[in-house]
C-alpha cells in the first residue's frame, strides 16, 4: 500500500493527505519525527522533511508540490491542479501563495514559534515574531475572504489544490486554536465546505502529544 | 510575443529566462522594480513578486514554479521536467531544494542581505545572517557535487529544469563573486556546461547598477 511519511500538524502533510483522501487512493500514515533525523528516513529524502510519499513499487516522491503533481499525474480521474493552462496557472498560484507566502508570514510564525520550537526544545516564543504572525494572518484572512466573495472555490469554478494548500495551513493554526472565524464569515463559509469532505475526516482525528485543540476544532459546524 | 517581467539578479527569473532559451521561445524582458509596487503590475501578480510571464492571448503566469510547469506543458517539445513519473519526481525535489532550501538559507542571505537590502535601503548586512549563508554554501556545494560525480545531470541523464534552477542560484552568487570555484572541481565543470548553452548567453551580458560582476562571471572558460 501506498505509505505517506508525516507530521500530523504539518500543512504541507495535511494538505497532501487531503489530495490522497480527494482521489480515493488507500494510504498508510507513518509519523515521522525528522527532528530524530534517522538514516533510513534521510536516505528517502536527503532534506530529512516531510511528507515523503513511497508507492509499492518503491517509487519515492518528496515534496509536497511534487506529490501532489505527481498524484494528479497518476491519478487523473479527479483532477485537482485544473485543466486548461489558465486554471492550472491560477490553481499553482494560489498553492505558492498559501505553501510558500501564507507558510512563511503566518504558519511558520505561529506553529512553527509555539508548537516547533516546544518540540525541538528551542526556548520560548518569540513576542515580535508572533505579533508579525497575526497582523500577516489577518491581512491572508482578508484575501481569502474576497477569494472566496468573488469565486465559487479558491481557484476559481472547481475544488483544486489551491483549496487543499490553504485549507491544510488553516487546518493547522485552527488545531491550536489560532483562527477567530466570527470575524471571516465568508471564509468560515468555505472552509467549512472543505472540513465536511470524506478527505478531511481523518485530520479531524489527529492526536497531538502535549496539544489539545479546542472544541470547535472537529464540529462540522463550528 | 511572451513578456516576462524581472529582476535579473532573481535567481527565479534567472530560471525562467533559461528554460524559455532552452525552449527557443522568443520573449521579451521587462525590468520590474518590485519595490515600487506599481499596481499595473500588482493587478498581474497580487503577490507583487517577479517573474510573472504574459502571453500574446492574456494568459498571466505568476509564480517561477507554475511558469515552468506551464512552460513545459504549453511547448513540450524539449521537456524539462522528465518523462517518467520517477525522473519528473526527482526533477520536482531538487527544484524544490534548490528554489526553497538553497534559496532560504543561501541565495537569501548573501543575495538577501547585501544586495536586496542596499536596493531597498534597509540597512547594512547582518554578520550572522552572512556567516550562517557561507556556511550553507558549503554544504550544499558538496551536495552538488555529489550529484554532478554520480549523475551525467543533476536529476540523472538527461538535462532537466532542476539544472537550471541550481544554475540560476549559483549565477546570482557568481554574480556577486561569491562562489569560490576553485574548491569544486566537479561542480564547475557541470556549471561551465550550463553556462556554455544559448540560453545562458543573455544572463552573461546582465548590467545591475551599482555592482560589477567578477571578471569570470561572464567567461565560458572561467
Amino acid at each position: 500500500m501506498t505509505t505517506l511519511y508525516h507530521l500530523p500538524l504539518s500543512p504541507y502533510c495535511r494538505k497532501v493527505r487531503l489530495v490522497l483522501g480527494e482521489k480515493e487512493l488507500p494510504f498508510e500514515l507513518k509519523v515521522e519525527q525528522v527532528w530524530e533525523r534517522r538514516e533510513e528516513f534521510e536516505a528517502l529524502n536527503h532534506a530529512g522533511t516531510v511528507p515523503v510519499l513511497v508507492e509499492d513499487d518503491g517509487l519515492v516522491v518528496a515534496d509536497s508540490n511534487a506529490i501532489c503533481e505527481y498524484l494528479d499525474e497518476a491519478y487523473p480521474e479527479r483532477r485537482l491542479v485544473g485543466q486548461t493552462h489558465q486554471e492550472r496557472a491560477e490553481v499553482r498560484r494560489l498553492v505558492a501563495w498559501f505553501d510558500q507566502k501564507f507558510g512563511l508570514q503566518v504558519t511558520a510564525s505561529l506553529y512553527g514559534e509555539k508548537q516547533l520550537k516546544r518540540l525541538l526544545g528551542q526556548g520560548p516564543a518569540d513576542a515580535a515574531v508572533l505579533r508579525a504572525g497575526y497582523a500577516n494572518l489577518k491581512l491572508h484572512m482578508q484575501y481569502l475572504g474576497w477569494l472566496v466573495e468573488t469565486r465559487k472555490w479558491l481557484a476559481g469554478p472547481n475544488l483544486s489544490l489551491a483549496d487543499f494548500a490553504a485549507a491544510a495551513h488553516l487546518s493547522t493554526l485552527d488545531f491550536m486554536n489560532e483562527v477567530d472565524w466570527a470575524k471571516y464569515e465568508a471564509v468560515k463559509e468555505w472552509y467549512a465546505l472543505i472540513k465536511s469532505r470524506p478527505a478531511f475526516r481523518p485530520l479531524l482525528g489527529d492526536k497531538v502529544s502535549g496539544l489539545l485543540p479546542p472544541r470547535h476544532y472537529q464540529d462540522l459546524d463550528f
